[in-house]
């Protein structure tokens, strides 16, 4: 989990630029304040880990010099009943309400994305799939939207396209055909890379066994292709189910005996958590 | 509408470290390519001037020498129906394939913001009220998403801290009552903001306008209240509805009076819209 | 106050790009020093904050350990005599002799600002206007420099060009008149904001109240006009008087009962604060 | 010159972070527009290269197709009269409107610095001394303002602390005398680089001389007390005036026969030139 | 091949913050000249796409508006003789000598890095084994140094810790044991990464096989066990030589039956090639 | 030494984007762990102030609370014996074993360059002449080289081309003659600088010395006519001897009487010293 500081500074740049200057109005330089990071629906809980960064970063620009303690009450990925208490917070008012709305967006949107997929992931429980994400994400969140579906129970496709090889159509016509294409890669990157060809029916398949590909991406098969191709590949590559899966009988597509589904919507359509920050009456050291 | 560059350049800094390793394996340096933005679903566009940008950030960053151009064929804003061609592209294939995603995922997420607000936007039409964003964004797409909601046909808050006044429980706490928050606000802030104040109920209006406030946020409250609230106000004040909207029927909401409902949704909790780039099976120059 | 870290980086970036070769020459690693931070003239001073954040900033990039420690003996805002000690700074010999420099010259900067201000507010005392700054900032230093123009007493116009709107001549005749460009500008902007018109004239400043304009900037009339420019107005709008302020009678222009006087000279040609840091014979912990 | 953009962009951050939002409501994207750049005093002119700079990257950043052409009808280093059109600009109206400040704000303050040294070059010449700049510059400027310095006839000290050795009381106390901070300093530093002392009587004169400093940097003292130090040094080492020079006689410090004199005023406390962009009432391609 | 130009940025930022003092002093803005990039020894060229970005910057920086042309003659990867012309140059001639030392410290290094790959390569010739890199880069310079060794015939080892998988001692350890390392790992990485096990014995050979190991790192074993160990793995795993390679004999290495031999020193000790820019009595366009 | 921090961040930013998949998933977070930094060749020990820097960096972006301890067994510049233990370090095994290979590949860089310095230095001992480094370094190293070639007993050029003058041929062509390229350079330069000359033979040596050069670069002369360059001088100029040094005898060229050998090499054909990081059995406090 690298450089979150930052994807924090850039969101307290657009947040904040100058300031926050109904605070700084209001709200004397030495007051003292309390709150409660609160869940308020069910959701898997992820990000925790960034409030102390968020509001340490806040502190700095500010040049406030009392700290701001954030105790964690839940640890990411636990799944969270609406009224659950995620963290609590204490310490400079000017921090904490500055830096308020940055630190539920990142712990929101996180949150969304991990319960998510864990939902899709429970959808497929028993069966030997396993839920993916792919490069369909928000600009700027890909490293963190990718830790949020770990968390969520699923795993990861490549980060991007320098560290993993996904051959497509396109690749394959300038290649001049699969096989060429598999060669090509094989030659140009690391020994420690699979390759990956996407494939759009059976004939595809075949041809990416026989050029030797590790992965085979099965491009919106119906399950009953699907199923006749994983009893092709007999286990020679990893299978993925891949197309538009959100809208699918996901336990369906996993009964086909992929090994993965991915699915884009995990981080491109994100319904955000709806945790809120509750300040109590009087600031409660913690 | 500034500096989207720099979101550009983080986009491809996570995608794309080190280059495209499949492409590169794959495709000749002097490959020409062409392809068309294609809507999947009926949407509302927005974003296409971002298309040229990046494929020139990535053509810079590849080194690449030939051009790309990308034609638009509809302009933000624009209600799409699905199979409607929205752009198309056409020159170097190592750039086109390279620079495809990071553009699909900013124009997806963006027009998925746009359709959003207009849909609100035209729940409502008819009434004088309008549909209004809020500071619950993505890291790191502030600005665009705003731009997107305008496109949508809806209208801006602050765009963050620095640039408004809002006024809430703790600031009047902290600044012991309305009167004393708004007094303490206006004298520090430029005489070109307005003060807004956030008020959960009547007492809350009848405080805020002898305050001189000159926007009155109504916190949760139902939509009696907000009739009365806006009866109260009589012109003196803004008044903007906020609170949970997505979940509330916002032709009623709308009823009350309100100048402006504000929804966190638009922005948190976006669907992004279904448009791909489809490749041509000959190159076409445009 | 946000993010004067980025300024000091800038600062120390320039003045000390790979370290201090003189002091790394002649100073051991080990010495500490002691010295104080002197007024040698009257003045208001501004900036005491960054003193510290300079000097650690110094102190992570040499590499040092040993703290550096700054008492403060005066703040922002103070009426200070010649002679006076503003603070004392206690440490290791090496970061404070390299941050020296850039310590003096913000601090120096910043009060010549607010010293600047506090003498055109007290040339008006007694009148209901108020001094106001501008645009005309000096590359880089906006944030801060407005910063002291508060300290100093006056009051802040927008920070810049995104969060705030000022239709000039150009803007009216591209839009076709000052009622138009008041409307397309309501409709483009946030309701946080108030909208002003810059006129030249009488006729203008009808033309600007009859579009609803919030505010109304009075170029460079004499104060006969402006006198009855503000009868004309009478309360339904903000007026502020602008154009080579700092040649005229400030305590004339403030009788003519305009709210506002801006001017672009407190920022533009700030005479700097002289101010010293001396250097006590022997090192003295604070 | 170098790496002027870098400023330019911090510049237009601060002062159009999200765009104009004045122009973007009342100037239609293709409008066209041209001014002149207006010397409203005399002058002496300095940063035209950086007009061109400004436009292009705000055209770059607004994302506007058409170009900003700008011609020069002046040279930096121009003794300018009062009236004098110093450049033209034609292109993007929004482009222009929202580069104008950020393009005056870089000129009015690099010509008042060319201005303020020329005017001090002037009071000495006939005389063998120079005028000659400081560390005491404004956070961010220290490359342009010693450039327009030279503009101005002037001669530049040391770029910063890393560049240039000279040795003050602290050092000299720290290294146990002048000679084994000079010895110290000579050891450490490239042999590119002269080492110069600074003394504050005749006898740090001496001992500066014995040491075999190449520089001696008169501090303070007397027009008598330095003519002597002319003399005792009688062209074995450079001799440089410094203190307050602004408030002193110049010809009669330059008499004594110092090579040098350096004055911070001439960076720290500047008068910013008068100078304005005015709009042609129609727009002229240049 | 992404991104150098963030490299060049740094390069020139260091070589020349505040430009060329000595070109801007004695060569006139307007000059032109024409040299050409000659080698002065054998060796493999790479780099020369960088050529053209580095006058391009430094002409951006600079802000000379004739062009610099560059024509290469060469194409990386190419075996060079002595007296060899690269490439060609022409054009401003002060933006051409500010970067010529920039230009060359990094056409000598890479290609110094490619020659050294390629005479390894060449060693091991008729074998099946391929000459690898590792982690042991210089500092800044990972991506660009990896490029080279592909230049130079060999093959690339993942870029860093992101996008790799190497279970060493340390990780055993913790994980307890290599069956325990390996499945942690599987659960944590993309299905898209392969598993890599570094091993000092046969047991080690044993357990990583048993384990699922893709790739197992052979680290300074002889060639005897490593031997033995191929003839263990007999194809069911990557095998890869590790450790102080460049003193030993490489062909006997090859000879075991490994797949690769990894070699730090083929990034950490470079020998940068000799070539210089030889500039021509007259300038002659390109 | 300022500003290591920057280097590092680039460094991990190449080496670990999203952190360290290996470790995250084999080492969990709270496990700590030992280890001694280890010199397994004679060297000259250099860059060692850099290990804490680096492990702080990683805890950050890592978000390990618990701390990395550092104690270092030599200092910058000792001759270090095969065997030596270097530093060592205990803490989260997690910060360490991620920053591990960072730490090596600067230490051993810097050393290197030491190790090598020292090596020429020990060659030309009881001489007058000093061994002096270039501009040929590795891009993104300059600063680190330049510090480790003082450490290893060298002495440092110019930084780069903006603090310092070297005017070779091309200069002097476009200025008209070695007198009018001096002068030229004097006029533009600061007094703290002194002008170098490059000359080829002994008429250029004769030119430099009429036109006043305060060093004289020796460009490929052989030794006799070195010999007699410096017996010309005669002391009123600095002798520097260039040109393939590396190759040369270099006690042969001191005797010449040369001031100064400057060797490309000691920075742009590093041999990194071999130095490891050896873990303990069981961690142990430091």
């Amino acid at each position: 989990m690298f450089n979150a500081q930052k994807l924090i500074e850039i969101a307290l740049d657009e947040d904040a630029a100058w300031g926050d200057v109904t605070t700084e109005s209001c709200v004397p330089e030495e007051k003292t304040i309390s709150g409660e990071f609160l869940a308020k629906e069910n959701t898997v809980v992820c990000g925790l880990f960034l409030l102390q960064m968020v509001f340490e970063e806040v502190r700095r620009r500010i040049g406030v010099s009392s700290p701001v303690s954030v105790r964690l009450h839940a640890k990411d990925g636990d799944e969270i009943r609406e009224g659950t208490v995620l963290a609590s917070v204490y310490g400079s008012a000017r921090a904490i309400l500055t830096g308020e709305r940055v630190a539920l967006n990142l712990l929101q949107q996180l949150s969304g994305v991990a319960a998510g997929t864990r939902a899709a992931v429970k959808l497929i429980s028993g069966t030997a799939a396993k839920i993916c994400d792919t490069r369909k994400t928000v600009p700027g969140m890909r490293v963190l939207q990718k830790y949020a579906v770990r968390v969520g129970g699923g795993v990861n496709h490549r980060m991007g396209l320098s560290d993993g090889v996904l051959i497509k159509d396109n690749h394959i016509a300038a290649a001049g055909g699969i096989a060429n294409a598999v060669e090509s890669a094989r030659e140009r990157v690391s020994h420690t890379m699979r390759i990956e060809v996407e494939v759009t029916g059976l004939e595809g398949v075949r041809e990416a066994l026989a050029a030797g590909a590790d992965i085979i991406l099965l491009d919106n098969m119906d399950n009953d292709e699907m199923t006749e191709a994983v009893r092709m590949v007999n286990g020679r590559a990893v299978t993925e189910a891949s197309g538009n899966m959100l809208g699918k009988d996901l336990r369906a597509v996993a009964s086909t005996g992929v090994d993965l589904i991915s699915i884009g919507g995990l981080t491109h359509s994100v319904r955000s958590a709806d945790i809120s920050l509750k300040f109590g009456a009087a600031p409660k050291a913690i």
